[in-house]
């Protein structure tokens, strides 16, 4: 299940790799010292072991997914990650899910993902005529009020549609800042401590695949809201490439930036889906796996260092020296002064490209958008043509430029957030170190493991030039057990 | 109801001077020598016009939109413009829109619109309670039988809802080739002769605005599926600077290149549309009127014009003598040759793009897709990501190279299509002329009022830096009046 497997397609469409059950580790569904798994160890799974204990019929999916359930009745209440809650349709998928032949299992098969409620989802329904429908399903909200009343969409979003053809059950919509383009958090709290936020604005994807609800989780990221949700929940967080997955039916805030991720409980989840959405053919060559005697590793703190925290400090010094441990060579990198100014510019991208997505809002109801949206549209300093293109130019020769810096080395690490998550639901926190990354469209990978002085999770962020996704999930991996070693055994 | 006017937000989030009736023309339902109009004139009136006459309640909508509706019944049988038309909806809103007060109506109060079919639009329907819906409405079929069974979208696209919110009737969809993405004609067919395409992919579009079955109409382009189908039915085609308007809602292709625009069939309606839908604020400084003894224009052929065929050569020498006689200074420019390569590297962006569209299609249903699709999905000659990167950095460059170009005229203008629309419906028609300006990012406005050999129309395009919308919709007006009076009065 490496992400450096060659792809070959076979005929269903999906790389054998991502189907052959992995022949060295048992099928049973027993845990590693042989014992049966009880339910109430079933949500700690990751996918692709309970996808492999369905194909090969040791777990039912219906098992799985009723396990699962189980857990976030008891769970969910305090967390509030769900918008909304298929709990019937999925037990129905997974019924269906059961009788499939073995051979026509997916990859993801039986596997629930909780989906970000500013992407669509297919309700199910009944097609008495083409022009009229009995339409059951799920609605898509955008955490705003304005689309209260719209039904559930007809058509999936890409990345649904993607990952329905796997096998997945899509089981519900987790919990958005408005438009994921607000920093006002709502009622999801953080796992870790529930007097906490779960960042923004990914907030209920991250914390459902913290908190054992699903394995996967779908977020996006306009910002930092797929790695600062995961550096405060303590999941992986993966934000492909700029365009490695289609947007489509996702709601817009700047093309320019947005960009869809996932969230997982562990490396190979992710190497798994990045397979499954094929995030990596067109991807730099595939690299051979780390070995930390030969591995150059750069530390970037980005401009953003004066922001960082005690919890980030310390976790940037533990990595450093874990590094070197491991005999990796760490070069401390700073950025030329002109990146510095590529914040000003994402700016005025941002702003320009969210005043074009959220003009329709506007007219429709301007008095049901949050301040800071309605902003975009009647601000009087909009930034003038000229300084929109020239905006997207300079930033367009920094990529150029980012790709050269990073492709010198193996990886780059860099904070993810400034420290643990901010107590309080009010404010999801400050994406201050990850709008770099996300506006030079390169990959990042929020890798949890270390800690704060609160003992809660501070994740560092693997990133490399564009299109590395190969790279740096591998480096996810080697980064992510120096990180797992270093902890206390549970 | 000029490009140039101020643009004042009032209370209903539209400027002012697109709500103004026109002081200084007649407001009654008479045509210009003071006849009243008969049922069979108004599919001729421009939106503006007809708008005009429904908001100072000279005459009712549902007049216009029946008059409308029997000339699509006696018409649509030979142009088959449309795959859907929602009559009784149309009327219906009709209906609505008639019992507003004065104040309430919107800028395109009662003017029926055009939607190319893949861009959602919201189906009428019931709601029972919130997950139970009795739907009905417009599909979405994307020109292909794979959303066959899908209902209506239940949220508009961002352009929709625009639009609605102005008072306009979304009158049904219209034509496409296959997810936009093919030239392979469907039975589409060109009002100007039955016998040869409309163009593609908007082709239902276009023709529908070139037949009078609606003044507006929306489409898209990705390569010069807005342009070509302008030339070939003689249309104003407005493809604004990317970006200008949120493709939330339309189908993908390739999120680089994919932009909304307009078909109409006079530049005062363009120009109301860009008011509309604040193509502009962003936009370069406010162009002061053109005056053809102080003018410039670049007339550049570009790499492609050895693809001219006599039709379009013809045009060519009669819009530079023409400009001449006008009084316009004209340069002949010649792109520097790093140009040529923007076709290149279109191809490989366009290439990993549609890659990433088309996965999650391909994944449910090859079988159903093009051959040329389906070919984005499983190309073993798939650009490697340094490529593509490379790709997007050179044509970044060549965008701010191109706006200092075209920055030193008024304008430029340069072909839109080898020539007259070809025989037959098998195959839409070249868009070599349109790839260059789509990927630049650059404003692109077909301008009619040329004929080639056939008698049939001839366009050239009217483009400059990016974000010069409004300079270009001045120079449209301009160069449009100049076509016009070679014109043989009708």
């Amino acid at each position: 299940m490496l992400a450096s497997e060659a792809l070959v397609p076979v005929s269903n469409g999906f790389p054998a790799s991502a189907l052959s059950p992995p022949r060295s580790q048992p099928t049973l569904a027993y845990d590693e010292r042989g014992k049966p798994l009880t339910d109430a160890e079933l949500p700690s799974l990751s996918a692709g072991k309970a996808s492999c204990l369905m194909r090969s019929g040791q777990m039912t999916a219906q098992r799985y997914i009723l396990s699962l359930l189980s857990h976030i009745n008891q769970r969910d209440g305090h967390i509030q990650a769900w918008v909304f809650l298929d709990a019937k349709g999925a037990i129905n998928q997974a019924k269906t899910l059961d009788e499939l032949a073995p051979e026509q299992r997916g990859p993801l098969h039986g596997v629930p993902v909780g989906i970000k409620d500013i992407i669509a989802v297919k309700g199910q329904y009944e097609n008495a005529s083409k022009t009229h429908i009995v339409n059951l399903g799920m609605p898509t909200r955008y955490g705003s009020t304005i689309h209260d009343d719209d039904g559930p969409a007809l058509a999936d979003a890409a990345i649904v549609s993607i990952l329905r053809s796997t096998g997945a059950i899509i089981l519900g919509k987790t919990a958005t800042t408005e438009f994921a383009a607000t920093s006002r958090g709502g009622s999801c709290r953080n796992p870790r401590d529930l007097s906490r936020t779960p960042g923004g604005s990914s907030s209920g994807s991250a914390a459902a695949v913290a908190d054992g609800h699903v394995p996967i989780a779908v977020g996006t990221q306009t910002g930092g809201s797929m790695i600062r949700p995961g550096s405060f929940t303590g999941t992986f967080a993966l934000k492909p490439t700029w365009g490695a997955l289609s947007t489509e039916g996702v709601g817009r805030f700047s093309i320019s930036c947005d960009t869809l991720g996932f969230y997982t409980r562990n490396m190979d989840d992710l190497s798994l889906l990045s397979q499954i959405v094929r995030i990596s053919p067109g991807s730099r060559n595939i690299p051979p796996p780390l070995r930390p005697s030969s591995c150059r590793v750069a530390l970037i703190r980005s401009p953003m260092w004066p922001k960082a925290g005690p919890g980030t400090r310390g976790a940037w010094e533990q990595a450093d020296r874990v590094l070197q441990q491991a005999g990796a060579t760490v070069v401390h990198v700073e950025l030329p002064n002109v990146f510095n100014r590529c914040y000003d510019w994402r700016e005025t991208i941002v702003s320009s490209e969210a005043r074009a997505a959220f003009l329709p809002r506007y007219l429709q109801a301007k008095e049901q958008l949050h301040s800071s949206i309605r902003k975009y549209v009647e601000s009087k300093e909009y930034p003038s043509g000229e300084a929109v293109c020239e905006a997207y130019d300079c930033i367009g020769q920094l990529r150029n430029r980012w790709d050269k810096i990073a492709g010198e080395f193996d990886f780059v690490l860099t904070p993810s957030v400034p420290d643990e998550a901010p107590v309080g639901l009010e404010w999801t926190g400050s994406s201050a170190f990850c709008t770099l990354w996300t506006i030079l469209h390169a990959p990042a990978l929020n890798v949890p493991g270390l800690v704060g002085d609160s003992g809660l999770p501070i994740g560092l962020t693997v990133t490399g030039p564009r299109s590395a996704d190969r790279s740096i999930l591998e480096a996810g991996k080697f980064v992510g057990e120096l990180f797992e070693d270093l902890q206390p055994a549970p």
